[in-house]
């Protein structure tokens, strides 16, 4: 696992996720315990709150990193582009038990500012987690996380994320419009 | 509000709604209680399951539809493409405490299989929905409802629909492709 000092990414305010989650893009879940750190892929995951900032996760509890993230109480949910999805179909057909995937995908950890789990750089942003919320977890591996701060690029505005539909199909993220904006009314845009 | 008895859709297996809800659009669920009809916007929602076909939906408690579902215990999901973008935003606008909403924005209702609440035909798919899960409704204003009955489109097979970044900003899909489909492990694929 290599850590970088130099972080290519910007703060992003963390009651505005949405940006990027709320397109439902297939993103990366790193984490870290006792030493050792993890990554999985996942799809089923949606905001449930702006302020506080929270995310609901669907984990498998078959995943390795189920109980790593359970233990630590952390996670970073990073947002990759087109350019990985390579690596994230590998990632998903890994399990984190045998190997390290940070090294075998050439993927590089960087230290958090909140939580002990590492960013991935190569992604577009990503969020520090910490779960809120472990009840819901034995009935529907869901997972309760707030997000205790964002890290986005600035360039691009809008990032072309993989949007999973399941049997190794991915929909490729379209470009972002504003021609509705003037249709919605005032108090939903931001001031 | 007009029925049709013309059902230009087929019905879609209940264990494959991922292909078009796990992507993240934006959706219109539709509901009934006591002779009428509401539609509301819905960006916070995620596939839990497949067998069981769960999903979780955010649904604010400000919404008129909230107590109409909560009460009938039912809805169904519509999934909207981007050719109904100026619709999606109007009906998000509207409250369907004093409109009709299928009247007021020339929409049409359809009957479902297994629900009371109506389906929207000009939406690409929809899905008809049970609520078996109300417990988490008060702390996060979570529905976990049952695709009880799918119905989509045959073409296109992958519909351009709508993902909502916030700040009156959609993203479009893209296109679908399988040119990845080659990594994933055989097991991970539908046979």
């Amino acid at each position: 696992m290599r850590y970088v000092s130099g972080m290519k990414k910007r703060n992003h305010p963390v009651d505005d996720i949405r940006r990027f989650l709320e397109p439902g893009p297939v993103v990366l879940v790193s984490s870290a315990w006792k030493g050792k750190t993890d990554i999985m892929t996942m799809g089923w995951h949606m905001v449930m709150s702006e302020e506080p900032s929270l995310v609901g996760c669907f984990i498998w509890d078959r995943n390795h990193s189920f109980e790593m993230i359970r233990k630590s109480r952390e996670c970073v949910i990073n947002v990759p582009t087109v350019d990985l999805a390579s690596t994230v179909v590998r990632i998903g057909n890994t399990s984190g038990a045998r190997v390290d995937k940070f090294a075998r995908f050439g993927l590089t950890a960087v230290p958090g500012r909140a939580v002990k789990a590492p960013l991935i750089d190569e992604c577009h942003a990503s969020f520090e987690c910490r779960l809120v919320d472990s009840r819901l977890i034995q009935r529907y591996s869901l997972f309760v996380f707030e997000v205790v701060h964002g890290h986005a690029r600035a360039t691009p505005k809008f990032p072309r994320t993989l949007h999973y539909r399941g049997d190794g199909l991915f929909m490729l993220a379209g470009p972002t419009v504003s021609r509705y904006r003037k249709l919605f009314k005032p108090e939903m845009l931001r001031a």
